[in-house]
């Protein structure tokens, strides 16, 4: 399916070089003034670089300057609880680099110091535990690639387009690496009893942000998660330990993970109630919308990042997930999605994680409407924005997860915008 | 076959917890005088924390200080040529973060500007070609995990145990997910001639570093890559572009790469006749050992990064990889090669990438020697490094592929030692 895909834009690259030759790609060397091809060699070769050693911890080049976590003033009433967005538009495959990886906070960022860290397990078990870092570090541990979505991400594109990038628009996302115990073998150890269905799962930092996660999902795939990406967890993400839930929604990731109460019911908490369930038209509220649902974006071409060059051959790229499990399939449309074509999936396809997708065509320099939709293993479709507020109405900010159009004008600027 | 040792390890957790006691792991809630645990409450969660925008690049915690690429005094002659190492101790998982993948540099960091970057393919083509950065971004690109390893790398330890940590006798290597062109479609749009045989392809860092690769290779697998884990190459990895050149010696994936020139010969340039060939017992050099023999390393325990706690359940963690295909299988040995256990790969196994293992077990408190050695899908054993000392001598300080020993002693330290 992608291969056919795949062959047909390679053929169609290949011999409609056209396009590429229009984009002004692969141009035959007659630029002879150009100071950086031989024989002219450029000022960077002319003189001796920076040597090892004088960074030892590495950072991106200068002139990636604004490849940044962003905040959005009007959601930031105050910083210890609000969001920064990754930036998706600039980032490529399907790893999320640790210094972009968006941030959600209650109470601000935990300073939690690794050797008083303590990790206590209580309530309907035979016998309470607790470990240190270093119990944890002494256990089995796996290494999984998840997606971490927000349930805000896109909430506030339910009233209508409005914020002008997919940074913004979907950059409460990203995925990485995790390496971590299987929380099954911490609760396997203290004893379950019987009668237990819920864990209250508690953070340390000054929100106390804790959820209700049932125990079926912790004996299934969750994990204390200590690394991301190979090092340890970042402060912001949890240092040095936190929950990680699969395909849920990342409110339940509790970061600085103190305590695990095992019950026999859910909590209610402030963060299930007041907060995280979805308003509907009715006055009525779904609760316990645990599943963050098949969703896509277009990162590139997108309004932070125009088409550069004019028409011809162009690479449309983008993420998909479900934490329903593997995506198996992501459309793309130009035209607002009166046309689909199936999208090439390139990279690794994991469960609950993200994917990257690119569609390639020659655009002949015409006004687009850009969408993609992801099609996932459970066989659900994405659904446009109007289907999903047929059913869930305006009044809720979490789990939009409806197509996103992205409008591509002649001059390869690209704004935000919904068809209908 | 690790499902097997997966289950048995599970089961010995599980029951014989004894181990895991005496690690001190999961103990039970006793320390009334822990301040960290309730009803006590940690100082940090007193407090609010720092809020978000404050780091939009995000760094690790300042806990992780330690956590960096380091090099070596006596390598490094000028820091402008010369190697910083990664710390492979301390990681876990298979991906590199950006910021600790190992450097090495011939004429420095080229600081090479985005706008003014070219690559050219010219000689034995049909259509000489120039390419800009935003002409590769055009163009259709794939996401590809692999390692990366210097030809160098455990070439200290050829005449005896010498550098005491994984980060100094096997930190030449990295693992992270290129983003790129593949170099065939470039090679496709210059059009080669058919007596064309090899390119030279050449740096543009002040040392102007250039290999000679079979044109094979190249059509077969070879990227030109500008982004890894995600984000743009680091300064340092060759930014805004590098040659990939998967499962071969990290000299030939060029860095901040300016031309291709398409011949029918190698060039025999410098870094491939007086540097990067194996000098043997006979005075004859092999030349041309592009291939990264199947390799392995346990980073923990390792002399960085002892084992504390004591005697019981304990988790040998390490990396594995091929230049000629995939890891099929990673033995670990406890008595210095005497007897061998399959290890637990762990995590995604990768053509040409890392791949992470486990081995888990009860530690008695006795001094052990611990080796592993990789099998790859090709059907090679990875040799112990007097059998390869037996046919290279130790003239050269490249390719040493040897099996690594660690000797655990009864205090949990650990040091770098040959066993007969």
């Amino acid at each position: 399916m992608t291969e056919t895909t795949d062959k047909a834009s390679r053929r169609r690259f290949l011999t409609g070089a056209a396009g590429l030759v229009a984009a002004g790609a692969a141009g035959p060397i007659v630029r002879a003034d150009d100071k950086n091809l031989p024989p002219h060699v450029a000022e960077w070769t002319k003189q001796l670089g920076e040597g090892v050693g004088t960074r030892p911890y590495g950072t991106p080049s200068k002139f990636e300057k604004d490849v940044i976590r962003r905040t959005v003033p009007w959601l930031t009433a105050t910083p210890e609880s609000s969001v920064s967005f990754t930036p998706l538009h600039a980032l490529d495959g399907i790893i999320t680099p640790n210094g972009v990886c968006f941030e959600r906070h209650h109470g601000g960022i935990a300073e939690v110091k690794p050797d008083d860290y303590r990790l206590m397990i209580h309530g309907l078990v035979d016998k309470p535990l607790m470990f240190t870092l270093e119990d944890l570090k002494r256990l089995p541990r796996v290494n999984r690639i998840y997606f971490l979505e927000c349930a805000a991400n896109s909430g506030m594109e339910w009233r209508g387009a409005q914020l002008n990038g997919a940074q913004y628009t979907h950059g409460m996302v990203h995925c990485v690496q995790y390496t971590g115990v299987p929380l099954k073998l911490l609760l396997e150890q203290a004893g379950v009893k019987p009668s237990a269905k819920w864990l209250m799962v508690e953070g340390g930092d000054s929100a106390g942000m804790n959820r209700s996660v049932p125990l079926a999902k912790a004996l299934d795939d969750c994990l204390i998660a200590y690394r991301m990406n190979g090092e340890m967890l970042r402060p912001e993400q949890g240092y040095p330990a936190r929950l990680v839930v699969p395909g849920w929604e990342g409110n339940m990731w509790v970061k600085w993970i103190r305590r695990i109460k095992v019950g026999d019911q859910p909590w209610f908490a402030r963060e299930e109630t007041s907060k995280y369930t979805d308003l509907l038209e009715n006055g009525k509220a779904r609760q316990f919308t645990f599943v963050m649902d098949a969703k896509s974006v277009i990162t590139s071409p997108s309004p932070q990042v125009p088409v550069k060059g004019g028409k011809g051959f162009t690479v449309i790229s983008g993420l998909a997930w479900s934490g329903r499990g593997k995506v198996a399939r992501v459309d793309v449309s130009l035209d607002g999605g009166r046309n689909w074509r199936t999208a090439k999936i390139d990279g690794p396809v994991f469960d609950k994680a993200c994917v990257r997708f690119y569609y390639e065509f020659d655009w002949n320099g015409e006004e687009l409407l850009l969408q993609s939709r992801a099609i996932d293993d459970t066989g659900y479709v994405q659904p446009s924005k109007d289907d999903l507020r047929k059913v869930r109405g305006v009044n809720s900010i979490y789990h939009n997860n409806g197509i996103q159009t992205w409008a591509l004008k002649k001059d390869g600027e690209v704004e935000n915008v919904e068809v209908g």
